[in-house]
């Protein structure tokens, strides 16, 4: 597999915004998208941080259109809006960002995470989970759920297979398509209907569980569903 | 692969009883560790119902020890348990049956789910997890979680490879690394430690996201960690 192509390029280039985009998941997905040949804002609540982010992702794919933004610049800029911050902050960015959110389709990476003792757990959430958590803030966006069990790491070597599924809850069938096809242009991914936005909590706290399995075996597991065509 | 073998037989034969054995999930369970060679009793409210379910289970496995029995004989008779009830019914079963479980390891299989216009759903359990309930009816028993994301069609099937993880949960860890043994003399399934007990909910949570997606799918899917040793 040469470096730097990919095999399903997008169907129509979007312009996507990643919230919180200057960490490691948020330039790793960044990478990804804009390898599929999306145009992709890294945002961040610092322009200096976006700008280097940017600059980072871009040199692992050149070509790719990638640039840095204010998280509300990103927003605003944007067809889609990835939302990729810790649970801690989630309330407050959306918040704020929530005029600019509102009519567009809203993908939250959050999952909820604390650590006892060293081990991670999941956090509950009041609203269920921290997509219904946003949506409850943007009722008029599109929320959907998905790239939690992803390692970032490994998103961000693009001239390394990734492997395994990408479960998708949305309440929104159009959102939840276009969200699959958002993980399908990434080479080796699969976006698989996870249900309603309700279900994310179930894919948040995996992430608790394949981090605890990750942390113990110094692996970056990632789950697969086995006999699904 | 010859019909009826396994080629990683258990270490130790020990007597398993399986409460709810006459379900399909747990004829099923049981007929996969009576091929790895332990003496499986299936309970059951009902003595004809495990008699008959007994002798469906040696059909598919000549030779191998099964008998069915009332659930308390059972779990009286049996050094491991094996809780395959509904989540409805599991409060007042491990009550009835709690004198015979102190000291034992008890493996719930129990996966709290409820349907809502035809669709699977978590329910929330008070005690975080069916697991954990059943560890607070019976503090001195070893409580693990494990089998719950199989298809009880496809263990029923002994000539046909099965695929997937078995993700473990518990405390104890003397117990929970007898359940991942448990599950590894099952052929071509593989224990995980999943974590401590609390970890049961999303192993149990995932049930219902595997379910909607296997009657969207109309798919037996199960899930795998890729990338893990």
């Amino acid at each position: 597999m040469p470096i730097f192509t990919n095999d399903y390029p997008a169907a129509r280039m979007v312009t996507i915004a990643i919230i919180g985009g200057s960490g490691p998941e948020g330039r790793g997905l960044g990478l990804r998208f804009a390898i599929a040949g999306h145009a992709v804002v890294l945002g961040s609540r610092d322009a200096a941080r976006a700008n280097e982010a940017a600059g980072a992702v871009a040199a692992l794919s050149p070509g790719a259109a990638v640039s840095g933004a204010l998280n509300a610049d990103a927003a605003r800029a944007a067809e889609w809006v990835v939302l990729s911050v810790p649970y801690e902050g989630l309330d407050d960015t959306v918040r704020a960002l929530a005029p600019s959110l509102d009519g567009k389709m809203v993908v939250s990476v959050v999952a909820p995470l604390a650590f006892e003792g060293g081990q991670p757990r999941a956090v509950l959430v009041p609203e269920g989970s921290a997509a219904e958590l946003v949506q409850g803030l943007v009722p008029n966006a599109q929320v959907t759920s998905a790239f939690h069990n992803l390692s970032a790491k490994e998103l961000l070597k693009p001239h390394e297979r990734l492997a395994g599924d990408v479960i998708v809850c949305g309440d929104d069938a159009q959102a939840k398509a276009d969200t699959v096809g958002l993980v399908n242009v990434i080479q080796d991914l699969r976006g698989v209907d996870g249900g309603p936005l309700s279900n994310s909590r179930i894919v948040e706290e995996l992430t608790a569980l394949l981090l605890y399995v990750n942390m113990r075996a110094k692996s970056r597991a990632t789950i697969k569903l086995l006999g699904l065509d």
